[in-house]
């Protein structure tokens, strides 16, 4: 499967399906022969706006229903007209007193076909005008333009004004009017896929219509940039022509159904960067409007945009594919603020603490080599040089006299700078929390124990490892514990004994060796529990309070 | 070129320029090394909701900013985390006396990054909490849940809290909640490919993470059904397991990047069709919201929904990435009113009028092959046999005493439903248009002459031709146009003239031989214009008025 679907002929009626589960439509029953998508709501005492097509174009037309937009839409099967009947149907089904407005996609199939029931209509008695939608550019003068993704800007329009009370008349002449100023084109890189069918590989396309007609002319692009040039100059050269060299333009960049978010984002901005950035007015947001299945390609319309265009785009509508409009404007930007630059050890000294630090850093460095084997067991064998790494900033910063030693809350702050910048990795910036979220609680005046069993806590909310996972937390949790209750020897002892019993545990719920077997780790202890022992063993017997 | 980008590393950049010329966010500076979307509104007097992550995820995160979600988001370069100093200057940026939340993906950078920017804010001043989300009900228990789509939903549902007014503690208890009660799994035909790279084959999985890590286990669904299937089942046990057996869900459906909307439509069927109905009571608009590139595939979440829930889903966003939710209904149908049992030949009857109508149809099908000849010059040789088939059609209307002949409008009518249906095919269907618009202008009392200029200028409309195009309408007009001013022979003679005169038409604007060498078509008369002529010679000298 590469498409998902159930059955190729079900595509349509299975999309049709879900949408009237969570749009304000009701369908024709599917055994009708028929694919007729109304709004629930519509009364037909405003002109009714009805389009359609053949199908594989959504959300156009079906998703495209709703107050504001279409009253009914009517869908053939993939990219094949509907029959008379269906859009006889529909027009019978929504068109009250006040009339309705045929929009027609300038196709063979749909002209005779949308054509043939409005004249049955009009016999019928009901009040029906059409618009034919042509708004392709691309193609010579003397060949019939086709309708694009523009033909949706129409729905909007005339949406619009019968929702206002428009009458018939007026709604018929502004979707005429608007039919006739709008100008699309569409590049692709690939066809169009039919459910089931392989992709035919077709070289990259200017100028294609919307179900698989071959495209004007074969196109290169190098990159998104010159992909929208190429649309866009004779796209503009038209519309220039018809409109004017200082038209404001209402922008839509129809995704027509391959490209990804990101691609889209990419060529919004190319788009709104390669338009004048004082005619570019208002963007339809990016989406897919008028599709054509799993294309992967995009298509641009521009519409010359006064305040009833304007009011129009930018109205309320509870058809669930519109997906709503924006002013362009200039990218605002601003500058980030950056840190201050941290100015270390502007805090007292404390020459006892220094030692002491400096006896730990010496303790790490010289047990390098022992955590790196320790890690080789489950990881990649480097958690000692990381922690050296570490050690060797601490120790820099003390010789160059940078550390507030004698301030405990300062010297947290600053140790955990250092090591989220200097000792990098996932051990470096989890340390940096443990000293960072430390500092805190001293500063806030928490006992050195205290604050540490607050900042494991915050090192534990991130990191993500519980005790028992095998992980530096096993060594740290008993040390805090024994620093509340007693000295930094009462600590060591405990971080000892913690760091000990990671041998025997069995399985590593967090970090790297958490993916490595158990018995590959029986007998051999976490390298990160091992080097918080070291440390507590080195700091020795400072009285805490 | 098989991705729309001018350089993998300005993919994400241009994204956000892009956003920004049509979302209400200013951005941090392109050469600042961070990349930061700020809500252009926020002013910090209400909580911030802060998330971000690796980019590749759009419109998560930057395009979910706006009023009602987020108050700025950080996106790292694609699938990786943004630094700690990027969260840091986006907190710094938006965070008020309100304080801040962060909202995390489950993911080591991210919870790492995020976690220290918190602890350092904190150290800052800032009241900053964080929530981390791991919606994904894939991985066996002993593995850490990653963060996928249901993310969104709390962007949501906490941000409607914060624009509301809410309180830190009480937007982070309502986001821990969410988190908390949130149910997401994943499935995918492809793997997401990196601007640049070659799309790399992969089985179909169930069970994957946003980056391209395997999923839990390669799947090989037959069809959309399946495919939801096998995503629902340990969904649904997740939940039940969680939540009981009854709860009320709100379903998101998000595309991985790849859907068409084609594909989303089935799919939203397949979920609402396999989710018992009493339960499944709010959709998120189903479309893109936390995608990985171009992967092709979808995601499932649940969130049980109660009011609060519910009010924050439906609220008001200025974010333009939020697709807006919508109640979930049983699908309203409806019977379509069908064309009724057309009563044909109601009318009374004029012998005269039958016996020139069956010499019209004789000289139609003794036409067939000369017609068909005229024909192969341009096309596929046809229009002979078609017009016979049109004529037997009426021969055995009148042979069965089924039209009424002795009444013009009527009678038009009648003809006109016989071609459509029984002629078939374009020209079956213009025809009908001709005689059904004629029909009309027959009934409000309009001569002969100017009930068919009406009916040609309605076939013109729809067909698209124009005189001197070599069609039918060379004839036809010419001939109204005496039938106006005198006599059927004389329509009959500028039928002739006209359809004589397409010989000498060089070139064909509409129809198939529009794309016809002109040479090929020198000297041969249209067969259409050839059709007129001779029906109108077989008409006779029938009096008008």
């Amino acid at each position: 499967m590469d498409f998902f679907f159930n059955a190729a002929d079900d595509v349509v009626d299975d999309g049709l399906s879900g949408l009237a589960r969570i749009a304000p439509v009701r369908i024709s029953d599917r055994d009708s022969g028929m694919r007729l998508v109304v709004d629930r709501e519509f009364d037909g005492q405003r002109v009714a706006v009805i389009s359609g097509g053949g199908a594989g174009h959504e959300p156009s037309h079906a998703g495209l229903v709703g107050h504001g937009m279409l009253a009914a839409a009517i869908a053939g099967d993939l990219f094949t007209s509907p029959s008379v009947e269906a859009v006889l149907a529909a027009i019978r089904e929504v068109t009250g007193p006040a009339g309705c407005l045929l929009v027609i996609k300038n196709y063979t199939g749909d002209r005779l076909n949308f054509g043939l029931a409005a004249e049955r209509a009009s016999r019928e008695g009901y009040r029906v005008r059409s618009v034919i939608i042509a708004d392709d550019v691309s193609l010579p003068d003397d060949v019939a333009a086709r309708g694009l993704a523009g033909t949706v800007l129409v729905h909007k329009i005339a949406g619009h004004a019968a929702a206002a009370g428009a009458d018939l008349d007026t709604v018929a002449e502004q979707a005429e009017s608007v039919s006739q100023a709008l100008v699309s084109i569409g590049l692709s890189l690939s066809s169009a896929t039919l459910p089931g069918a392989a992709r035919e590989p077709r070289a990259a396309e200017l100028g294609l219509g919307i179900h698989n007609e071959p495209g004007v002319s074969e196109v290169d692009p190098s990159d998104a940039r010159e992909a929208v040039r190429l649309a866009l100059e004779p796209l503009l050269a038209e519309a220039r022509q018809r409109h004017g060299g200082d038209a404001q333009w209402a922008v839509l960049i129809n995704n027509l159904g391959g490209c990804s978010t990101q691609e889209m984002g990419v060529l919004t901005n190319e788009v709104l960067t390669q338009l004048p950035a004082d005619q570019a007015r208002i963007a339809i947001r990016p989406s897919p409007l008028m599709t054509s299945m799993n294309m992967h390609g995009f298509s641009i319309t521009l519409l010359p945009s006064d305040e009833t265009v304007a009011a129009a785009l930018f109205s309320e509508t509870a058809a669930i594919g519109w997906p709503g409009a924006a002013h362009i404007a200039t990218p605002e930007t601003f500058a980030p603020i950056e840190s201050r630059d941290r100015q270390s050890g502007t805090g007292p000294r404390d020459a006892q603490v220094a030692d002491r630090l400096r006896a730990a850093t010496c303790a790490l460095s010289a047990a390098r080599h022992d955590l790196d084997d320790l890690d080789a067991a489950a990881g990649d064998g480097d958690t000692g040089t990381a922690f050296d790494r570490g050690a060797q900033a601490v120790c820099r910063a003390l010789d160059a006299d940078r550390l507030s030693t004698g301030d405990s809350a300062l010297l947290a702050e600053e140790i955990g700078d250092l090591l989220a910048y200097d000792m990098g990795g996932s051990s470096g910036v989890l340390l940096s929390i443990l000293f960072t979220a430390t500092a805190a609680g001293l500063a806030d005046g928490a006992t050195l124990g205290e604050a540490l069993t607050r900042g494991i806590a915050r090192m534990q909310a991130y990191g993500g490892a519980a005790p028992g996972d095998r992980t530096m937390l096993d060594a740290l949790m008993p040390a805090a514990e024994a620093l509340s209750a007693g000295s930094i020897a009462d600590a060591a002892a405990a971080a000892r004994r913690g760091a000990d019993a990671t041998a025997d545990m069995g399985h590593a719920g967090a970090g790297r060796a958490a993916y490595v077997r158990d018995e590959a780790l029986a007998g051999v202890k976490d390298p990160g529990a091992e080097a918080v022992a070291r440390v507590f063993e080195a700091l020795g017997p400072v009285v805490t309070r």
